[in-house]
Protein backbone atom coordinates (compact mmCIF):
# COMPACT_ATOMS: atom_id res chain seq x y z
CA UNK A 1 0.00 0.00 0.00
CA UNK A 2 1.34 3.15 -0.84
CA UNK A 3 0.83 6.44 1.10
CA UNK A 4 -2.76 7.76 -1.04
CA UNK A 5 -3.90 4.46 -0.17
CA UNK A 6 -3.10 4.21 3.42
CA UNK A 7 -4.60 7.94 3.73
CA UNK A 8 -7.85 6.65 1.91
CA UNK A 9 -8.06 3.77 3.94
CA UNK A 10 -7.34 5.82 7.01
CA UNK A 11 -10.20 7.99 6.46
CA UNK A 12 -12.56 5.09 5.38
CA UNK A 13 -12.32 3.55 8.76
CA UNK A 14 -13.06 6.78 10.36
CA UNK A 15 -16.27 7.14 8.54
CA UNK A 16 -16.91 3.86 9.11
CA UNK A 17 -16.50 4.32 13.14
CA UNK A 18 -18.15 7.48 13.03
CA UNK A 19 -21.16 5.99 11.44
CA UNK A 20 -21.06 3.11 13.68
CA UNK A 21 -22.35 5.51 16.58
CA UNK A 22 -25.64 3.89 17.93
CA UNK A 23 -27.01 6.64 18.89
CA UNK A 24 -27.57 7.77 14.78
CA UNK A 25 -29.23 4.94 14.55
CA UNK A 26 -31.37 5.82 17.46
CA UNK A 27 -32.34 9.13 16.11
CA UNK A 28 -33.13 8.24 12.79
CA UNK A 29 -35.57 5.92 14.85
CA UNK A 30 -36.99 8.41 16.67
CA UNK A 31 -36.97 11.00 13.53
CA UNK A 32 -38.93 8.13 11.59
CA UNK A 33 -41.55 8.07 14.80
CA UNK A 34 -42.61 11.69 14.03
CA UNK A 35 -42.41 10.90 10.34
CA UNK A 36 -44.79 8.12 10.84
CA UNK A 37 -47.14 10.09 12.93
CA UNK A 38 -47.08 12.97 10.11
CA UNK A 39 -48.12 10.15 7.14
CA UNK A 40 -50.63 8.71 9.85
CA UNK A 41 -52.73 11.52 10.19
CA UNK A 42 -52.65 13.13 6.72
CA UNK A 43 -53.76 9.35 5.70
CA UNK A 44 -56.21 8.95 8.55
CA UNK A 45 -58.02 12.33 7.81
CA UNK A 46 -58.42 11.53 4.30
CA UNK A 47 -59.77 8.45 5.24
CA UNK A 48 -62.27 9.80 7.36
CA UNK A 49 -63.57 12.13 5.18
CA UNK A 50 -64.06 9.81 2.57
CA UNK A 51 -65.70 7.39 4.31
CA UNK A 52 -67.71 10.01 5.99
CA UNK A 53 -69.36 10.56 3.13
CA UNK A 54 -71.06 6.79 3.58
CA UNK A 55 -71.84 7.09 7.78
CA UNK A 56 -71.03 10.74 8.63
CA UNK A 57 -73.24 9.71 12.04
CA UNK A 58 -70.42 7.05 13.38
CA UNK A 59 -68.29 8.15 15.97
CA UNK A 60 -65.26 6.12 17.70
CA UNK A 61 -63.17 8.16 18.96
CA UNK A 62 -60.36 5.21 19.14
CA UNK A 63 -58.13 5.78 15.84
CA UNK A 64 -57.15 2.07 15.74
CA UNK A 65 -60.74 0.51 16.48
CA UNK A 66 -62.47 2.97 14.18
CA UNK A 67 -59.99 1.84 11.80
CA UNK A 68 -60.97 -1.80 12.12
CA UNK A 69 -64.21 -1.28 11.72
CA UNK A 70 -63.91 -0.11 8.54
CA UNK A 71 -61.25 -2.59 7.57
CA UNK A 72 -64.28 -4.96 8.60
CA UNK A 73 -66.92 -3.21 7.05
CA UNK A 74 -65.37 -0.98 4.47
CA UNK A 75 -68.85 0.86 4.61
CA UNK A 76 -72.22 1.05 6.72
CA UNK A 77 -73.81 -1.47 4.08
CA UNK A 78 -71.29 -4.22 4.90
CA UNK A 79 -71.45 -4.22 8.82
CA UNK A 80 -71.11 -7.74 9.99
CA UNK A 81 -72.94 -7.87 13.08
CA UNK A 82 -70.62 -10.72 14.33
CA UNK A 83 -67.77 -9.36 13.68
CA UNK A 84 -68.11 -5.89 14.72
CA UNK A 85 -69.62 -6.99 18.20
CA UNK A 86 -66.05 -8.43 18.51
CA UNK A 87 -64.43 -5.46 18.41
CA UNK A 88 -66.45 -2.97 20.06
CA UNK A 89 -68.74 -5.29 21.87
CA UNK A 90 -72.72 -6.12 21.19
CA UNK A 91 -74.29 -2.57 23.13
CA UNK A 92 -72.14 -0.70 21.06
CA UNK A 93 -72.75 -2.36 17.80
CA UNK A 94 -76.69 -2.46 18.23
CA UNK A 95 -76.29 1.39 18.52
CA UNK A 96 -74.03 2.04 15.34
CA UNK A 97 -76.87 -0.47 13.05
CA UNK A 98 -79.28 1.61 14.14
CA UNK A 99 -77.65 4.59 13.07
CA UNK A 100 -76.60 3.26 9.82
CA UNK A 101 -79.97 2.27 9.69
CA UNK A 102 -81.49 6.04 9.35
CA UNK A 103 -78.10 7.24 7.86
CA UNK A 104 -77.86 10.75 5.47
CA UNK A 105 -74.86 9.50 4.50
CA UNK A 106 -74.98 7.70 1.01
CA UNK A 107 -74.83 4.08 -0.58
CA UNK A 108 -71.30 2.80 -1.08
CA UNK A 109 -71.40 -0.37 -3.26
CA UNK A 110 -68.74 -3.19 -3.38
CA UNK A 111 -65.92 -1.44 -4.71
CA UNK A 112 -66.45 1.79 -2.65
CA UNK A 113 -66.72 -0.28 0.46
CA UNK A 114 -63.97 -2.63 -0.56
CA UNK A 115 -61.54 0.26 -1.07
CA UNK A 116 -62.23 1.91 2.19
CA UNK A 117 -61.52 -1.14 3.73
CA UNK A 118 -58.28 -2.13 2.37
CA UNK A 119 -57.32 1.65 2.32
CA UNK A 120 -58.04 1.27 6.73
CA UNK A 121 -55.76 -2.09 6.68
CA UNK A 122 -52.93 -0.33 4.79
CA UNK A 123 -52.77 2.59 7.60
CA UNK A 124 -53.29 -0.01 10.67
CA UNK A 125 -49.87 -1.39 8.81
CA UNK A 126 -48.54 1.87 9.86
CA UNK A 127 -49.64 1.88 13.17
CA UNK A 128 -47.80 -1.27 13.27
CA UNK A 129 -44.88 0.38 12.07
CA UNK A 130 -45.02 2.73 14.87
CA UNK A 131 -45.14 0.09 17.35
CA UNK A 132 -42.67 -1.80 16.09
CA UNK A 133 -40.01 1.22 15.82
CA UNK A 134 -41.14 1.95 18.93
CA UNK A 135 -40.16 -1.54 20.75
CA UNK A 136 -36.94 -1.44 18.66
CA UNK A 137 -35.92 1.68 20.37
CA UNK A 138 -36.55 0.73 23.65
CA UNK A 139 -34.43 -2.41 23.32
CA UNK A 140 -31.74 -0.51 21.48
CA UNK A 141 -32.09 2.61 23.57
CA UNK A 142 -31.88 0.54 27.10
CA UNK A 143 -28.29 -0.57 26.03
CA UNK A 144 -27.03 2.34 24.39
CA UNK A 145 -28.44 5.32 26.75
CA UNK A 146 -28.88 2.69 29.80
CA UNK A 147 -28.08 5.71 32.15
CA UNK A 148 -30.45 7.79 30.40
CA UNK A 149 -33.03 5.62 30.39
CA UNK A 150 -33.04 4.09 33.46
CA UNK A 151 -33.82 7.48 34.78
CA UNK A 152 -36.33 8.29 32.34
CA UNK A 153 -37.39 5.93 29.27
CA UNK A 154 -35.79 4.69 26.23
CA UNK A 155 -38.11 6.78 23.97
CA UNK A 156 -37.46 9.83 25.97
CA UNK A 157 -33.77 9.26 26.09
CA UNK A 158 -33.52 8.88 22.88
CA UNK A 159 -35.77 11.70 21.97
CA UNK A 160 -33.36 14.00 24.21
CA UNK A 161 -30.22 12.86 21.76
CA UNK A 162 -31.89 13.19 18.99
CA UNK A 163 -33.03 17.09 20.17
CA UNK A 164 -28.91 17.63 21.24
CA UNK A 165 -27.94 15.96 17.72
CA UNK A 166 -26.21 13.67 19.17
CA UNK A 167 -25.24 11.78 22.56
CA UNK A 168 -22.14 13.63 22.30
CA UNK A 169 -23.74 16.62 22.26
CA UNK A 170 -25.99 15.97 24.95
CA UNK A 171 -22.83 14.34 27.31
CA UNK A 172 -21.58 18.14 26.85
CA UNK A 173 -24.19 20.12 28.48
CA UNK A 174 -25.49 21.44 31.43
CA UNK A 175 -28.18 20.40 33.10
CA UNK A 176 -29.81 24.05 32.44
CA UNK A 177 -29.46 23.60 29.00
CA UNK A 178 -30.67 19.95 29.08
CA UNK A 179 -33.94 20.89 30.93
CA UNK A 180 -34.93 22.75 28.32
CA UNK A 181 -33.81 21.71 24.82
CA UNK A 182 -37.14 20.62 22.78
CA UNK A 183 -38.53 24.45 23.83
CA UNK A 184 -36.46 26.39 22.13
CA UNK A 185 -39.78 28.16 20.60
CA UNK A 186 -40.40 28.98 24.07
CA UNK A 187 -36.86 29.84 25.42
CA UNK A 188 -36.38 32.35 22.67
CA UNK A 189 -39.88 33.95 23.59
CA UNK A 190 -38.45 34.41 26.65
CA UNK A 191 -35.09 36.32 25.85
CA UNK A 192 -37.03 38.27 23.22
CA UNK A 193 -40.02 39.49 24.75
CA UNK A 194 -39.51 38.37 28.36
CA UNK A 195 -42.10 35.88 28.91
CA UNK A 196 -41.74 33.42 31.30
CA UNK A 197 -38.88 30.75 30.82
CA UNK A 198 -39.96 27.56 29.76
CA UNK A 199 -39.42 24.73 32.87
CA UNK A 200 -38.86 22.09 30.38
CA UNK A 201 -38.74 20.89 26.80
CA UNK A 202 -38.41 17.16 25.51
CA UNK A 203 -38.06 15.84 29.10
CA UNK A 204 -41.92 17.06 30.02
CA UNK A 205 -42.47 13.58 27.99
CA UNK A 206 -41.21 12.23 31.08
CA UNK A 207 -44.34 10.88 33.55
CA UNK A 208 -42.34 12.25 36.43
CA UNK A 209 -42.82 15.73 35.76
CA UNK A 210 -46.04 15.56 33.80
CA UNK A 211 -47.82 13.52 36.48
CA UNK A 212 -46.50 16.34 39.16
CA UNK A 213 -48.43 19.01 40.62
CA UNK A 214 -48.45 22.22 37.75
CA UNK A 215 -46.62 24.12 41.20
CA UNK A 216 -44.08 21.45 41.09
CA UNK A 217 -43.55 20.93 37.38
CA UNK A 218 -40.57 22.94 37.86
CA UNK A 219 -38.56 21.66 40.58
CA UNK A 220 -38.81 18.62 39.69
CA UNK A 221 -37.55 19.07 36.03
CA UNK A 222 -34.63 20.78 37.38
CA UNK A 223 -34.82 17.92 39.64
CA UNK A 224 -34.54 15.57 36.71
CA UNK A 225 -32.18 17.24 34.29
CA UNK A 226 -29.59 17.90 36.83
CA UNK A 227 -29.35 13.69 37.17
CA UNK A 228 -29.92 13.04 33.08
CA UNK A 229 -26.60 15.37 32.66
CA UNK A 230 -24.80 13.45 34.96
CA UNK A 231 -26.28 9.92 33.20
CA UNK A 232 -25.51 11.25 29.66
CA UNK A 233 -22.19 11.81 30.40
CA UNK A 234 -21.98 8.70 31.96
CA UNK A 235 -23.56 6.93 28.55
CA UNK A 236 -20.78 8.87 26.59
CA UNK A 237 -17.56 9.11 28.72
CA UNK A 238 -17.36 5.80 30.86
CA UNK A 239 -20.12 3.72 30.13
CA UNK A 240 -20.45 3.17 33.78
CA UNK A 241 -23.77 2.15 35.01
CA UNK A 242 -24.61 4.58 37.69
CA UNK A 243 -28.10 5.70 37.09
CA UNK A 244 -29.41 4.06 40.50
CA UNK A 245 -27.78 5.75 42.36
CA UNK A 246 -29.15 8.83 40.55
CA UNK A 247 -32.33 7.53 40.83
CA UNK A 248 -31.79 7.37 44.13
CA UNK A 249 -30.59 11.09 44.82
CA UNK A 250 -33.16 12.13 42.62
CA UNK A 251 -35.75 10.78 44.71
CA UNK A 252 -34.96 12.11 47.56
CA UNK A 253 -35.23 15.14 45.77
CA UNK A 254 -38.64 14.58 45.04
CA UNK A 255 -39.25 14.27 47.95
CA UNK A 256 -37.98 17.65 49.57
CA UNK A 257 -40.22 18.79 46.90
CA UNK A 258 -43.53 17.38 47.38
CA UNK A 259 -43.02 17.91 51.27
CA UNK A 260 -42.44 21.65 49.97
CA UNK B 1 -95.99 11.68 10.17
CA UNK B 2 -96.68 16.08 11.12
CA UNK B 3 -94.88 19.05 9.11
CA UNK B 4 -91.84 19.07 10.91
CA UNK B 5 -91.25 15.55 10.39
CA UNK B 6 -91.75 15.73 6.89
CA UNK B 7 -89.69 18.45 6.40
CA UNK B 8 -86.66 16.77 8.13
CA UNK B 9 -86.99 13.64 6.00
CA UNK B 10 -87.14 15.79 3.18
CA UNK B 11 -83.87 17.46 3.83
CA UNK B 12 -82.05 14.17 5.14
CA UNK B 13 -82.85 12.49 1.29
CA UNK B 14 -81.66 15.65 -0.19
CA UNK B 15 -78.54 15.23 1.97
CA UNK B 16 -78.27 11.65 0.78
CA UNK B 17 -78.94 12.48 -2.67
CA UNK B 18 -76.10 15.00 -2.64
CA UNK B 19 -73.86 12.63 -1.29
CA UNK B 20 -74.53 9.79 -3.45
CA UNK B 21 -72.77 11.50 -6.19
CA UNK B 22 -70.37 9.46 -7.14
CA UNK B 23 -68.05 12.49 -8.20
CA UNK B 24 -67.39 12.88 -4.52
CA UNK B 25 -65.91 9.68 -3.87
CA UNK B 26 -64.02 9.68 -6.70
CA UNK B 27 -62.40 12.89 -5.69
CA UNK B 28 -61.93 11.81 -2.12
CA UNK B 29 -59.96 8.72 -4.24
CA UNK B 30 -57.76 11.15 -6.32
CA UNK B 31 -57.36 13.71 -3.36
CA UNK B 32 -56.07 10.81 -1.15
CA UNK B 33 -53.59 9.88 -4.28
CA UNK B 34 -51.86 12.97 -3.68
CA UNK B 35 -51.55 12.50 0.31
CA UNK B 36 -50.09 8.95 -0.21
CA UNK B 37 -47.18 10.92 -2.38
CA UNK B 38 -46.51 12.71 0.43
CA UNK B 39 -46.58 10.40 3.09
CA UNK B 40 -44.24 7.90 1.13
CA UNK B 41 -42.11 10.93 -0.03
CA UNK B 42 -41.71 11.60 3.61
CA UNK B 43 -41.71 7.59 4.77
CA UNK B 44 -39.40 7.00 1.92
CA UNK B 45 -36.72 9.78 2.50
CA UNK B 46 -36.37 8.44 6.23
CA UNK B 47 -35.25 4.97 5.71
CA UNK B 48 -33.19 5.84 3.13
CA UNK B 49 -31.40 8.26 5.91
CA UNK B 50 -31.39 5.32 7.98
CA UNK B 51 -30.19 2.68 5.82
CA UNK B 52 -27.57 4.64 4.30
CA UNK B 53 -25.56 4.46 8.04
CA UNK B 54 -25.03 1.04 6.84
CA UNK B 55 -24.72 0.90 3.08
CA UNK B 56 -24.31 4.69 1.64
CA UNK B 57 -22.78 3.09 -1.37
CA UNK B 58 -26.24 1.39 -2.52
CA UNK B 59 -27.59 2.90 -5.22
CA UNK B 60 -30.77 1.67 -6.71
CA UNK B 61 -32.66 4.38 -8.81
CA UNK B 62 -36.21 2.71 -8.64
CA UNK B 63 -38.09 3.45 -5.56
CA UNK B 64 -40.04 0.13 -5.91
CA UNK B 65 -36.99 -2.30 -6.22
CA UNK B 66 -34.75 -0.29 -3.68
CA UNK B 67 -37.66 -0.80 -0.85
CA UNK B 68 -37.72 -4.15 -2.09
CA UNK B 69 -33.56 -5.23 -1.76
CA UNK B 70 -34.29 -3.68 2.10
CA UNK B 71 -36.92 -5.62 2.81
CA UNK B 72 -34.94 -8.71 1.96
CA UNK B 73 -32.16 -7.82 3.38
CA UNK B 74 -32.47 -5.36 5.86
CA UNK B 75 -28.61 -4.11 5.12
CA UNK B 76 -25.56 -4.63 4.01
CA UNK B 77 -24.34 -7.92 6.37
CA UNK B 78 -27.62 -9.53 5.20
CA UNK B 79 -27.64 -9.63 1.26
CA UNK B 80 -28.93 -13.34 0.75
CA UNK B 81 -27.68 -13.37 -3.11
CA UNK B 82 -30.20 -15.97 -4.53
CA UNK B 83 -32.80 -13.99 -3.16
CA UNK B 84 -31.20 -10.20 -4.15
CA UNK B 85 -30.33 -12.17 -7.96
CA UNK B 86 -34.08 -13.07 -8.56
CA UNK B 87 -34.69 -9.07 -7.69
CA UNK B 88 -31.86 -7.49 -9.76
CA UNK B 89 -30.17 -10.28 -11.36
CA UNK B 90 -27.21 -12.20 -11.01
CA UNK B 91 -24.53 -9.07 -12.49
CA UNK B 92 -25.93 -6.51 -10.64
CA UNK B 93 -26.37 -8.50 -7.24
CA UNK B 94 -22.13 -9.46 -7.78
CA UNK B 95 -21.67 -5.96 -8.21
CA UNK B 96 -24.03 -4.89 -4.94
CA UNK B 97 -22.03 -7.52 -3.11
CA UNK B 98 -18.23 -6.50 -4.13
CA UNK B 99 -19.38 -2.29 -2.82
CA UNK B 100 -20.79 -4.01 0.13
CA UNK B 101 -17.30 -5.36 0.98
CA UNK B 102 -15.55 -2.25 0.59
CA UNK B 103 -18.16 -0.02 1.97
CA UNK B 104 -17.79 2.69 4.83
CA UNK B 105 -21.19 2.24 6.11
CA UNK B 106 -21.49 0.98 10.14
CA UNK B 107 -22.64 -2.44 10.81
CA UNK B 108 -25.82 -3.30 11.53
CA UNK B 109 -26.33 -6.22 13.87
CA UNK B 110 -29.68 -8.38 13.82
CA UNK B 111 -31.78 -5.95 15.25
CA UNK B 112 -30.98 -2.88 12.89
CA UNK B 113 -31.46 -5.01 9.97
CA UNK B 114 -34.68 -6.33 11.17
CA UNK B 115 -36.28 -2.76 11.74
CA UNK B 116 -35.04 -1.76 8.54
CA UNK B 117 -36.87 -4.82 6.83
CA UNK B 118 -39.60 -4.40 8.31
CA UNK B 119 -39.84 -0.47 7.86
CA UNK B 120 -39.32 -1.38 3.98
CA UNK B 121 -41.84 -3.79 3.70
CA UNK B 122 -44.71 -1.50 5.50
CA UNK B 123 -43.77 1.18 3.22
CA UNK B 124 -44.49 -1.12 -0.21
CA UNK B 125 -47.65 -1.90 1.08
CA UNK B 126 -48.59 2.11 0.67
CA UNK B 127 -47.17 1.72 -3.04
CA UNK B 128 -49.46 -1.28 -3.13
CA UNK B 129 -52.46 0.98 -1.35
CA UNK B 130 -51.62 3.74 -4.28
CA UNK B 131 -51.85 1.10 -6.97
CA UNK B 132 -55.29 -0.34 -5.90
CA UNK B 133 -56.64 3.41 -5.53
CA UNK B 134 -55.73 3.80 -8.80
CA UNK B 135 -56.75 0.75 -10.40
CA UNK B 136 -60.27 2.02 -8.34
CA UNK B 137 -60.51 4.96 -10.06
CA UNK B 138 -59.94 3.47 -13.93
CA UNK B 139 -62.85 0.97 -12.76
CA UNK B 140 -65.29 3.70 -11.75
CA UNK B 141 -64.00 6.80 -13.62
CA UNK B 142 -64.77 4.81 -16.49
CA UNK B 143 -68.22 4.56 -15.66
CA UNK B 144 -69.43 7.86 -14.12
CA UNK B 145 -67.31 10.05 -16.27
CA UNK B 146 -67.19 7.82 -19.15
CA UNK B 147 -66.80 10.26 -21.91
CA UNK B 148 -64.29 12.52 -20.09
CA UNK B 149 -62.13 9.35 -19.05
CA UNK B 150 -62.49 8.05 -23.39
CA UNK B 151 -60.72 11.48 -23.97
CA UNK B 152 -57.87 10.98 -21.88
CA UNK B 153 -57.86 8.38 -19.15
CA UNK B 154 -60.07 7.82 -16.25
CA UNK B 155 -57.18 8.98 -13.64
CA UNK B 156 -56.85 12.19 -15.46
CA UNK B 157 -61.01 12.84 -15.82
CA UNK B 158 -61.23 12.27 -12.19
CA UNK B 159 -58.49 15.12 -11.69
CA UNK B 160 -59.97 17.50 -13.63
CA UNK B 161 -63.08 17.17 -11.66
CA UNK B 162 -61.17 16.84 -8.30
CA UNK B 163 -59.63 20.13 -9.59
CA UNK B 164 -62.82 22.01 -10.69
CA UNK B 165 -64.52 21.02 -7.52
CA UNK B 166 -67.31 18.73 -8.81
CA UNK B 167 -68.42 17.67 -12.34
CA UNK B 168 -70.93 20.01 -12.39
CA UNK B 169 -68.49 23.23 -12.13
CA UNK B 170 -66.58 21.27 -14.62
CA UNK B 171 -69.71 20.92 -16.96
CA UNK B 172 -70.15 24.70 -16.46
CA UNK B 173 -66.95 25.39 -17.46
CA UNK B 174 -65.75 27.15 -20.88
CA UNK B 175 -63.14 25.28 -23.15
CA UNK B 176 -60.89 27.86 -22.21
CA UNK B 177 -60.97 27.64 -18.39
CA UNK B 178 -60.82 24.07 -18.57
CA UNK B 179 -57.70 24.22 -20.03
CA UNK B 180 -55.64 25.85 -17.95
CA UNK B 181 -57.44 24.59 -14.37
CA UNK B 182 -54.64 23.62 -12.22
CA UNK B 183 -52.29 25.89 -13.53
CA UNK B 184 -53.66 28.92 -11.24
CA UNK B 185 -50.40 30.02 -10.34
CA UNK B 186 -48.85 30.36 -13.75
CA UNK B 187 -52.60 32.18 -14.72
CA UNK B 188 -52.26 34.90 -11.63
CA UNK B 189 -48.62 34.83 -12.59
CA UNK B 190 -49.66 36.17 -16.13
CA UNK B 191 -52.41 38.40 -14.93
CA UNK B 192 -50.60 39.68 -12.53
CA UNK B 193 -46.83 40.41 -14.11
CA UNK B 194 -47.76 39.61 -17.78
CA UNK B 195 -45.93 36.64 -18.11
CA UNK B 196 -46.67 34.24 -21.01
CA UNK B 197 -50.43 32.54 -20.15
CA UNK B 198 -50.08 28.95 -19.21
CA UNK B 199 -51.05 26.66 -22.09
CA UNK B 200 -52.40 24.00 -19.60
CA UNK B 201 -52.78 22.79 -16.27
CA UNK B 202 -54.23 19.48 -15.42
CA UNK B 203 -54.50 17.96 -18.78
CA UNK B 204 -51.03 18.18 -19.36
CA UNK B 205 -51.05 14.79 -18.12
CA UNK B 206 -52.47 13.55 -20.80
CA UNK B 207 -50.41 11.73 -22.91
CA UNK B 208 -51.53 13.24 -26.32
CA UNK B 209 -49.83 16.36 -24.95
CA UNK B 210 -46.96 15.32 -22.71
CA UNK B 211 -45.80 13.82 -25.77
CA UNK B 212 -46.54 16.63 -28.30
CA UNK B 213 -43.92 18.61 -29.19
CA UNK B 214 -43.37 21.79 -27.79
CA UNK B 215 -44.18 23.68 -30.04
CA UNK B 216 -47.85 22.15 -31.09
CA UNK B 217 -48.76 22.21 -26.90
CA UNK B 218 -50.72 25.02 -27.31
CA UNK B 219 -52.59 24.14 -29.54
CA UNK B 220 -52.90 20.08 -28.91
CA UNK B 221 -54.55 21.83 -24.94
CA UNK B 222 -56.49 23.90 -27.03
CA UNK B 223 -58.48 20.90 -29.14
CA UNK B 224 -58.24 18.72 -26.47
CA UNK B 225 -59.83 21.37 -23.81
CA UNK B 226 -62.31 22.03 -26.28
CA UNK B 227 -63.76 18.22 -26.96
CA UNK B 228 -63.26 17.81 -23.14
CA UNK B 229 -65.90 20.27 -22.16
CA UNK B 230 -68.52 18.89 -24.54
CA UNK B 231 -67.49 16.04 -22.89
CA UNK B 232 -67.92 16.93 -19.28
CA UNK B 233 -71.54 18.84 -20.46
CA UNK B 234 -72.26 15.23 -21.40
CA UNK B 235 -71.32 12.88 -18.53
CA UNK B 236 -73.10 15.83 -16.04
CA UNK B 237 -76.19 16.24 -17.93
CA UNK B 238 -77.25 13.69 -20.93
CA UNK B 239 -75.29 10.48 -19.59
CA UNK B 240 -74.92 9.87 -23.33
CA UNK B 241 -71.51 8.63 -24.75
CA UNK B 242 -70.76 10.59 -27.40
CA UNK B 243 -66.72 10.05 -27.17
CA UNK B 244 -66.15 8.44 -30.00
CA UNK B 245 -67.81 11.34 -32.19
CA UNK B 246 -65.69 13.77 -30.64
CA UNK B 247 -62.14 11.46 -30.46
CA UNK B 248 -62.31 11.66 -34.54
CA UNK B 249 -63.01 15.31 -34.44
CA UNK B 250 -60.39 16.00 -32.28
CA UNK B 251 -58.32 13.51 -34.43
CA UNK B 252 -58.98 15.74 -37.53
CA UNK B 253 -58.06 18.51 -35.55
CA UNK B 254 -54.66 16.77 -34.54
CA UNK B 255 -53.92 15.62 -37.83
CA UNK B 256 -54.33 19.38 -39.23
CA UNK B 257 -51.71 20.82 -35.97
CA UNK B 258 -48.93 18.38 -36.71
CA UNK B 259 -48.94 19.31 -40.33
CA UNK B 260 -48.53 23.10 -39.82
Amino acid sequence: MDKREQFISKAKEHVREELTRKDLLLIQAIRSLDDIDKAKALLFERLTEWSKLNFPELEIQNEELYLKFLEIAGSKEKISKERISELLGADRTEKIISFSNGSMGAPFDDEDSKIISIYAKRLLELFLLRKEITSYIEKEGNKAFRNLAYLTDAVVAARLVSTAGSLQNLAKMPASTLQVIGAEKALFKHLRMGTKPPKHGVIFQSPLISTAPLKQRGKVARALATKLAIAAKADYYSHHFIAEKLKEGMEKRLKEIREG
